[in-house]
């Protein structure tokens, strides 16, 4: 944003007056005269018009928006099977584990989410691996499972779609589709998936500008997705001692700027149990509208991921220490 | 740490038992058999004698602590000028202006913290300013302001130290001594600080590891601080939406694994006015002991800093919403 | 790799003749004596053979390899079109317009790519684009425009494929597929490609490690890829004075080290033409076997990239200054 | 930069013509018409009045430099002792060992160094440690056994000061003295520096912006410095393969754009000493005016970073890669 000044001796009084309305402005001159004060990226959110008001203002100059869809749906709230996720809405507790490995885990990870206060079952039949050797989901089988066991427990369901070919029969079992952390740009797939007409929930990659993830969003509503809802899950760190670095400042951006659903993954951003209950809490105090946590109902037997995973009980302590049984209801509709 | 095994054949076993503790392991093989499995440092915290009372574990190997000093302070408060900071106190309000401008205007600061529920001023008198040609400060008389309108107010006072040959002055008029994030690593600095004999207030720096910050810690008190609490601020972001990347996984570790005084400073973080208090809110969900935020009496005539600092209304408001006021005195001895 | 010691008392004695190796090492203790040295994964390539020589040293003990089809390949280039690109073969250029635009632009681009010294040509049929506003490329058409301008100038061809459902004409037309950085890990696009049993260009994610690149090479291979080329383009920046941070001690790393084909795009990494040319200097001075350069025929009526994208003249003049010219037959077989 | 527009019909052609010359734009709206392009910072070097002469281009409105001192000093090399660094001299081979051990020591190396072609001696008398305990140079004493053996080898000699209170002992023994990388943000210890009235030589801080450290420099020329050769040593990476990351797009912006002294340091940034010789070739193809090395008569007995130093036979094998026996007097004045 630019801010053009009617006489370059207003620039300091001008400046000021942004500065008290929590802009950051750098000038720019010409012919030794400042002309203008250009509106650092990292300032509060302020609508132009509050700026036209200040008396020695000529413009405001601003760059066309970027995403029109994703900007039209600011405030509103994405309904998955019912329930609403996103501004004005209660928290919601998505869980589940990393992989869907028989009939009876995921039926019993389902009451265990219940339980806890959650709303939406998560699980992966298809998993993105690292390794093309490790164990990658049991794929469409596990889908049937997997709706199943929601359905039981009444639940929403959730789960990743990693392949072009497999959005149909994703769409067919889940509610909300997800497109994973490592395929937030790859568009081929964000095309296809948006097809579906359905909500999707989109994570951040681990190096993706918070514009860039909006981009992402916006490219599914152009291809026909429902909504968009949005997973930080942490970004890429160079501190080996926690396994990414969340970046609960994006969160706060969304939830209370730009008032776009967006959740936490406190699992995969930490990878170490210890710190998810704080990272959660932390979450809802940023403004989060919900989190995504992974169970299991044994984790010293999960497939992938165990050593991040809550055992039935600690979800439900978890749940607890955050409120979640108590809110259960709220936001169905 | 490396687990090894009594039986190469042990490992899988051994290995599903450790993950259900979350513990994430590697193998490490000779002559194509399993030995140990390694465990990575993003995994939870564990005492070694939970893992040699696992059946086919033959030992546990660790590498030597690195900051005996600081590991001696586990789970124990610091003490500034009679409030406790850290484990087991209530949070602390840490605030003030970026930079001390004249007695009048910290003592109208420090009237506007203390109504807050603060209990610490902070405030400049000494600015590490990017550019040679900034307001740097207005050095020791700046100090004598500063002790004056903490006192008046009942508040300690923190300051920061840019250069060794201030340390005596500054340790002279404050409780507390600052070091700033680009000193973390400063280490002529830091052996000048720790000699005052006094806490300090140690920010991290833009791309420091935890075990970085940590050992920055043992050199002040290998040069005889009387305690450290540890300060985030964010991390170096390649993200303009944001000024820093807030690292709240760092905070949760220190305040929930390594039970560490730890404090966080939101206005810096963000850079952004509109996101401090979800940020505020979001810290103290991860543990933090107390918060450091930018006020000013009149934010749109401060020297620095003016567009991120909050005026004495919001800072009240912050404060309520992170109900430091109903806390107060709970932290006085 | 971890290096156990025969008696904890050889511990000095054998760090010291492994830092004489170029390793670096820590120490794990049990009952307080040194059992073994970690070697730490920024330590120089050294045989585990070479280690057991030194006296006092018990055993090695290694992590197994998790890209065995990819070690297989290492010293062997990949061969396109009879062309070889890798360990022992001449560096090669690769060239041509970001977007191909009309039979036209694309057969000049490629008169100019072989008149440089060039010998594969690159042009962006499906492009990848952070808005679904921006152009996205002519698609199926332009392939077989690229095809006729490659052959007439007698060049091979590699362009990149975005979708699953593209493979097959893609791999119609091109002689090498390209993956591109925001695909390096949407492994249902991977396994796709793979499929198709040509070699493919790899561009590395821009916040990807080293080992999770070899590991999307992996994936490529095992879905049946008859070869694959790393791209380096740079990763994800904080600095805004270039766009990207080449990194040249990864290349290095495959050049020199793993002895795999790798190859530079400097035009990606820098944004900024006019350090086009230094950098295309340094990925050879690292021992990049080829660089992949944006050429256009009227950069200031580019349809994307144009900024960045060299005019003929200027594509001349960087091939002579990395010597192209004169190497340009020397590695067709 | 900011190029406003004579009629906003105008945009197209003109952002064509920005484009033909390097530049990135993005459009600023007011009423919805196009009124001026932002030039994007990773845009190429283009001169104000090349732009003011397109047609429709109203004003170009530029922010004032931040660094008049060191603006001042472009294409002009530094002097240390009659050597010269820097736009227009060839490049120079610093070297010597990580710590000052003995008199011997650092004789032999500075022996070595003056046999592979190096004109400077490098060494800590005052070492850096991350951790307290660790060994932090034999002081000043160390520093009257480096200008001995300088002095018998005929080189000049750069050293780190690390505290205020060693500025004089440094300067007096010393022909350039080192700001390292952790205090390149340290303000006190940059003020102290200065005042001696010496070239120095400023490491870039792990996570610095190529902005940030330019404005260092400019806080030592302030202060008095009589030049300053900027150093890089690779930024703090994500990846544990390599120590850090090697920016040599920041290097080919400063030696080629800036034309500022700029010399590399390959064995801080790899780490390891398998990457040391393509990273220095690298470095010189990026357009550096020098490399600083470390050596050591006996790697397997140096007591602080022997695992990424080269032997005497190493280092000379260095040197004849990079052809500095060749250029050895050419840059003495």
């Amino acid at each position: 944003m630019l801010v053009t000044l009617r006489h370059p001796s207003d620039a300091d009084r001008v400046a000021a007056q942004l500065q008290a309305l929590g802009l950051w402005t750098e000038r720019l001159k010409s012919d030794s005269e400042t002309r203008a004060l250009l509106v650092r990226s990292d300032s509060a959110h302020v609508e132009p018009r509050a700026i036209t008001a200040i008396d020695g203002v000529s413009a405001v100059w601003v760059p066309p928006t970027t995403h029109p869809k994703l900007d039209a749906l600011a405030g509103a709230p994405v309904t998955v099977r019912g329930l609403t996720i996103g501004y004005g809405a209660p928290p919601v507790l998505i869980s589940g584990p990393c992989s869907i490995e028989s009939p009876e885990q995921i039926a019993e990870s389902a009451r265990a989410v219940r339980a806890a206060g959650g709303t939406i079952l998560r699980g992966g039949a298809f998993k993105p691996r690292t390794s093309p050797y490790a164990f990658s989901g049991h794929g469409n089988p596990a889908l049937g499972w997997m709706r199943d066991a929601a359905d039981s427990a009444g639940l929403a369901v959730v789960t990743e779609v990693l392949s072009e070919r497999d959005v149909d029969s994703v769409a067919d079992y889940a509610d909300m589709l997800q497109i994973g952390s490592r395929n937030m740009q790859a568009f081929g797939l964000l095309k296809a998936a948006g097809r579906a007409a359905k909500p999707v929930l989109l994570k951040r990659g681990m190096a993706a500008t918070v514009e860039e993830w909006l981009l992402s969003a916006e490219h599914l509503l152009v291809a026909g997705a429902s909504g968009v809802v949005f997973c930080e899950r942490g970004l890429r760190s160079f501190d080996p001692s926690t396994r990414n670095l969340l970046d609960l400042g994006a969160v706060a951006l969304l939830a209370n700027v730009y008032r776009l659903p967006v959740v936490v993954d406190p699992s995969h951003a930490a990878g170490r149990r210890d710190l998810i209950q704080p990272l959660a809490r932390a979450a809802l105090g940023a403004g989060a509208h919900g989190l995504i946590v992974e169970c299991h109902p044994d984790p010293a037997h999960a497939k992938s991921d165990g050593a991040q995973a809550l055992d039935p009980r600690s979800l439900a302590g978890l749940a607890d220490a955050c409120h979640f049984a108590s809110r259960e209801n709220e936001g169905r509709s």
